[in-house]
C-alpha cells in the first residue's frame, strides 16, 4: 500500500449523530407520501411486501439485538466508496452482536447463486477502508430473473441460514431486491433483503433518495480533467475538446460537471428529447457556437456530450435500430464490396434510409463495418464525440462556402467513463456509503425486507444527516421490458424544471460566448473542509 | 477563484537555500565535459557562443544589480508550473532591483516577433502563483527561422531595449534560443537569451537537466488515472483497457507511468527499436500476453501504449510515410470507389504493400479516408490504441481457431494527454519552476546569454537543490531536418541501460501474469510531506 493508502485507511468516516450508537435504536414510521404509478399491478405482483412506509431510526428500546448472518453484493457497475458499506455493515452487525457474521459473494450476485463466498473479517476489511473499487469481492451483472435462478436464492440463502442480504446496486439490482425479498416472503423464508442505492450516472434517486452514492466522486474525477482542459484549450487557443462523459442514458453527470467547470457548450438529453431536436438540428447548434465564436476571434473551446444524449434525439436513435434490424436479416450481404453493402442497405432501411444517406461516407462505411466476432453489428463503436465532430466539421465547412466561418476548427475528442468509476472516493462518498452501511445493518436487525437504505439531509454536514429507509415497491412502476410488461425502478432523469437545470440553462447563452471556465482541483482529503469536504451541486 | 485556487496562490514554494537571496551571488564556472557530437560544426555556426562552461552561483561580491529590462514567452506545448516560472522571474528581478520590469509576449515567440506583450505586476501574478496551464500570456509554436523572422527579433529586442529574453520551452525552442543569443551577438545586440527546460514529454534531459519541467506533474495525473483503471478492471474482471499516452516520440510517461502503476504491459518504443519489432510482433506480443492471462481464468487486463510507438516498428512508420507519398500524387483517385482506392494503393505502395494487404479492410480503408479538409491523408487520426486493439482482436480470433485461445476479449480505448499538460502543478513542479525562474533572473542580471537554467540534485529536498545554468551550445548535435542539415537538441530517449527502465524490465514478465496493480493518489497538496512532495520515480 501506499503511504497515502496507509493514511486514509486510519482516517474514520464521519458518522451521523443518529448513528452513533446502533444498540439502542428502535424503528419509527414515517408518513411520507408516495406518488404510486401503477398501484394496482405493483400490489399484485407485491401482495407481501406492498404498502409499509419509509422509517427513519429513533432512540428507543434495544430491540434484542441477536447475532445475524448476512450475505452482502455488490451489483453492476463500480462506484467509489462500495468498499465502506460492506465495512460499516460488518462494524454495525458487530457493534449491534458480536457474534454476528458477514459473507461476501464473489462476482456480484452470482457469487449468491453459485454460493461462492467468503467470510469477512475485521483484520482484512480495515485495509480497504476509504479506498476505490469494488475488489475486495468484485461485481457482477447477473439479473436474478428465471424461476430457477430464484430458487437457487433461496437454496443459498438456507444454506447459509442467511438472516439478511444487502444488495448494493442501482435500479436494476434494487427491482431484484424487491423481487428477492417479495420471493422470499412467499415461500416462507425469513432472510431480509435490502438495497443500498449505488451508481456514479445518478439516476437513482427520487424524494428520499437525495443522490445514489458514487455519483459526486465520479463527477469530481471528471470535472478536474475538464477543468484541465479547459485550461489548456485557454493557454493552446486552438483546439475544440469534445468530452463525453459516462453516465448512460440521464444527463445527470453532464449536469454536474457542467456547474462545476462553465464549459462552452453541454448537450443535457432531457433538454435534447423535450425540443424535439434531431441530429442535424445537435449538428447544427454546435456549428453555430463554433461559427459565431470564430467570428469573436476564437477558435477553441470545450464541448460536454453525455454518452446517451443521441438517444434523446427524433432520428438517429431509430436509424441504429433499424440498421440493426436489416444486418441482422440480410447476413449475406457481409461479405460483399462496401459501396453495395451502403446501396443495399438504404434501400432496406423502414424509415431512416434519408438520414443515413445524407451520413459521409465514412460514416456510412463504419455503421456497417463496426461488426463484432460474431459478425453482429456493434453500434456502442460509433462513438458519438467521432459521429458529431465529423458531422460538425462537415457543416462548418458548408458554412465556410457560404462565407459564414472564417476559422480553424481542429477537434480533439474523449471519453471519461472508467477513470472516474472505481477511484478513491472523496469524503463525502466516504461518509455517505460509511452511513448507509450501518442503516443496512439496523434494517437486517430489525428483520426488515424489500427496504432500501437511505441517508437525507446530505447538504449538510455529516453529523446531521438523517438514517432512514423506504420500501423498495413505493419505487417500482410497469415497464415493457423486451417486450414484456414488468415491474421496474425507473430511471430518473434530469428534471428540466429542477433548480440544477434551470441554473445551468440560465447561464448557457452566455458561457457559449464568454469564457468563463473553472478549474475544480484534483480532490483534496487533508485540506480545509471547505474543500476537501464538498458535496454535488446538484443537490 | 474557486477556495482551492486561493488557497494554493498563497502557499509559497520552497525555495533552494542558495537562492534565497539572490543579491549576494555571483557566477563561478564548473568543471564539467560535454559529449560534445559535431563540435567542429557547431563551433563554425555559434563562434560567438561556443565554449562556454557550465556554471553555478556562490556566495560573492554583488556584481551591481542594475535595472534590467527583461521579456519572456512561453514556446511549444504546455507543461504545469509554467506560470510560477514567470512569477519568480519577476519576483527575482526586482529582488535583485526595484526598478527592472518584465513583459510576457502574448502567445508565444510569435507575441516576440509581432511585439504583442503585457507589461507584468505582481497584483496580477499574484493570482497565477502554483496555478496550472499557460494562459497568463499562452503559448505558441512559431519557430524563429528565416532571416526576416531573425531581423523582427532583433527589432522588438532593441524596440523594448530589452536587456534578456527568457525562452521557456522544449528541445525546438531552446535551439531557438541558442540561434537568437548567437545572432544577437553576430549584430552586437547585448539582450541576453536564456532558456528555461520544458515539456511533459521527458526527452528534454542530459546531465545537467535531470527532467524538464511539467513531467512530474503530467504522470502524476496519468498515473492516477491509470490505477483508477485498473482498480476498475480488477473489480469489473471483463475489460483489456489499452491506453495510450502522450510523450511524442519518446517513452518517458509511458515508463515513469509503468513504475508508477504496474499495468500487466507497456509497450516502450525504444526497446521496440532495439529488438527490431515489426507491427506483427507487437500485435503477437499483446495477443500473447492476452492469451496466457485468459489461460490462467484472467480476462481483463490494462496495456499502455506510449503514442510514438509506432514510429520504431521496423514497417508500419514506413508504410505510413510511403502511403502519404501515394495520395499527394494521386489527387484523382479521390473521388472512385473504396475497393478500386485499396487496388490502386496497393499497386503503387513501394515497399510496404504486403503490410497493408495484411491490414483487415476496414483499417485500410480507415488509412484512405481519413483526409483533413484539403485532401491530405491524415494518418495521425488512425488511432495507435484503436489499430492495436483491431490487430490483437483479429490475432486472437486466429488463436482461438487454432485452440490456443478460449477468453473473452472486450477491450477499451483512452487517450490521456491533454488532461495532464495545463494541471495544477505537482508540489514537486511548482517548487522546481519557482527555482529555475530565479535562476533565469540570475543569468539575465550577469549578462549570461545561451545559456539554459538548470536546478539539479532534484531527488534531495527543494533546501539542498542546487542552481546552475548550461551552455545551450553544448547541448546541439547537427541533424537533418527537411532535407537540411541543422542543428538541433537531440531528443533524450528512453536510455535502456538505465536504473528506470532495467527496474521496468526485470517486472515486465511478472507484472503480465500476475496483478501488481498499484493505485496512485490524486495529487495531494495538504497532507503529509511523504504524500505531497515526491519526485518523479525516474529520477
Amino acid at each position: 500500500m501506499s503511504p497515502f493508502e496507509q493514511v486514509r485507511m486510519n482516517i474514520p468516516p464521519k458518522i451521523p449523530l443518529k448513528l452513533v450508537s446502533l444498540a439502542n435504536l428502535t424503528v419509527e414510521e414515517k408518513a411520507t407520501s408516495f406518488s404510486r404509478l401503477d398501484e394496482e399491478a405493483i400490489k399484485s405482483l407485491f401482495p407481501k411486501t406492498y404498502g409499509n412506509s419509509a422509517i427513519t431510526f429513533v432512540e428507543g428500546e434495544s430491540q434484542g439485538n441477536t447475532p445475524k448472518r448476512v450475505g452482502v453484493c455488490f451489483s453492476g457497475g463500480q462506484a467509489p466508496g462500495g468498499h465502506n458499506v460492506i465495512i460499516s455493515l460488518y462494524r454495525g452487525l458487530k457493534q449491534l452482536n458480536q457474534n454476528s457474521i458477514l459473507y461476501g459473494f464473489i462476482g456480484g450476485p452470482n457469487g449468491f447463486l453459485k454460493q461462492e463466498y467468503i467470510e469477512l473479517n475485521a483484520d482484512r476489511l480495515a485495509l480497504y477502508l476509504n479506498q476505490g473499487g469494488f475488489d475486495l469481492i468484485g461485481s457482477g451483472r447477473t439479473k436474478i430473473e428465471t424461476p430457477a435462478q430464484f430458487e437457487l436464492a433461496a437454496t443459498c440463502a438456507k444454506a447459509l441460514a442467511l438472516d439478511g442480504l444487502v444488495i448494493i446496486g442501482g435500479d436494476d439490482s434494487n427491482t431484484n431486491a424487491a423481487l428477492l425479498a417479495e420471493y422470499f416472503l412467499s415461500i416462507g423464508l425469513s432472510t431480509s433483503v435490502v438495497g443500498v442505492p449505488k451508481t456514479i450516472d445518478g439516476d437513482l434517486r427520487n424524494d428520499q433518495i437525495e443522490i445514489p452514492f458514487g455519483f459526486d466522486t465520479a463527477c469530481k474525477v471528471y470535472a478536474n480533467l475538464i477543468g484541465n482542459i479547459q485550461r489548456d484549450a485557454l493557454s493552446a487557443k486552438k483546439y475544440y475538446h469534445f468530452i463525453k462523459l459516462m453516465g448512460r442514458t440521464a444527463s445527470h453527470i453532464a449536469l454536474e460537471c457542467a456547474l462545476k467547470t462553465h464549459p462552452n457548450y453541454t448537450l443535457i438529453g432531457e433538454d435534447v428529447f423535450s425540443k424535439k431536436r434531431s441530429l442535424k438540428d445537435i449538428v447544427e447548434i454546435l456549428a453555430a457556437v463554433v461559427e459565431v465564436r470564430s467570428n469573436l476571434g476564437i477558435d477553441y473551446g470545450v464541448i460536454l456530450l453525455p454518452e446517451g444524449v443521441l438517444e434523446f434525439t427524433s432520428d438517429y436513435s431509430t436509424l441504429l435500430k433499424e440498421l440493426n434490424g436489416v444486418l441482422e436479416k440480410a447476413t449475406s450481404i457481409h461479405d460483399t464490396q462496401p459501396q453495395e453493402k451502403i446501396e443495399f442497405v438504404i434501400s432496406q432501411l423502414p424509415t431512416q434510409s434519408k438520414l443515413y444517406t445524407s451520413l459521409p461516407q465514412k460514416i456510412q462505411l463504419q455503421l456497417l463495418l463496426d461488426r463484432d466476432s460474431h459478425g453482429n453489428l456493434n453500434v456502442s463503436k460509433i462513438e458519438t464525440e467521432a459521429l458529431l465532430i465529423e458531422l460538425v466539421s462537415i457543416e462548418l465547412e458548408n458554412r465556410r462556402a457560404e462565407g459564414g466561418y472564417k476559422g480553424q476548427f481542429n477537434p480533439q475528442p474523449h471519453f471519461f467513463g472508467y477513470e472516474g468509476r472505481s477511484s478513491t472516493p472523496s469524503n463525502f462518498d466516504a461518509n455517505y456509503c460509511y452511513a448507509l452501511g450501518l442503516v443496512a445493518a439496523l434494517l437486517i436487525n430489525f428483520r426488515l425486507t424489500g427496504y432500501i437504505a437511505t441517508i437525507s439531509n446530505l447538504r449538510a454536514q455529516p453529523a446531521l444527516w438523517q438514517p432512514g429507509a423506504l420500501p423498495l415497491t413505493s419505487m417500482l412502476t410497469m415497464e415493457t421490458r423486451k417486450g414484456k410488461l414488468k415491474p421496474v425502478i425507473r430511471k430518473a432523469l434530469v428534471d428540466l424544471e429542477g433548480a440544477a437545470f434551470l441554473k445551468f440553462a440560465a447561464m448557457r447563452a452566455m458561457l457559449a460566448v464568454e469564457d468563463d471556465y473553472l478549474y475544480p482541483e484534483p480532490m483534496q482529503f487533508f485540506g480545509p473542509e471547505e474543500i476537501t469536504d464538498t458535496c454535488p451541486l446538484t443537490l
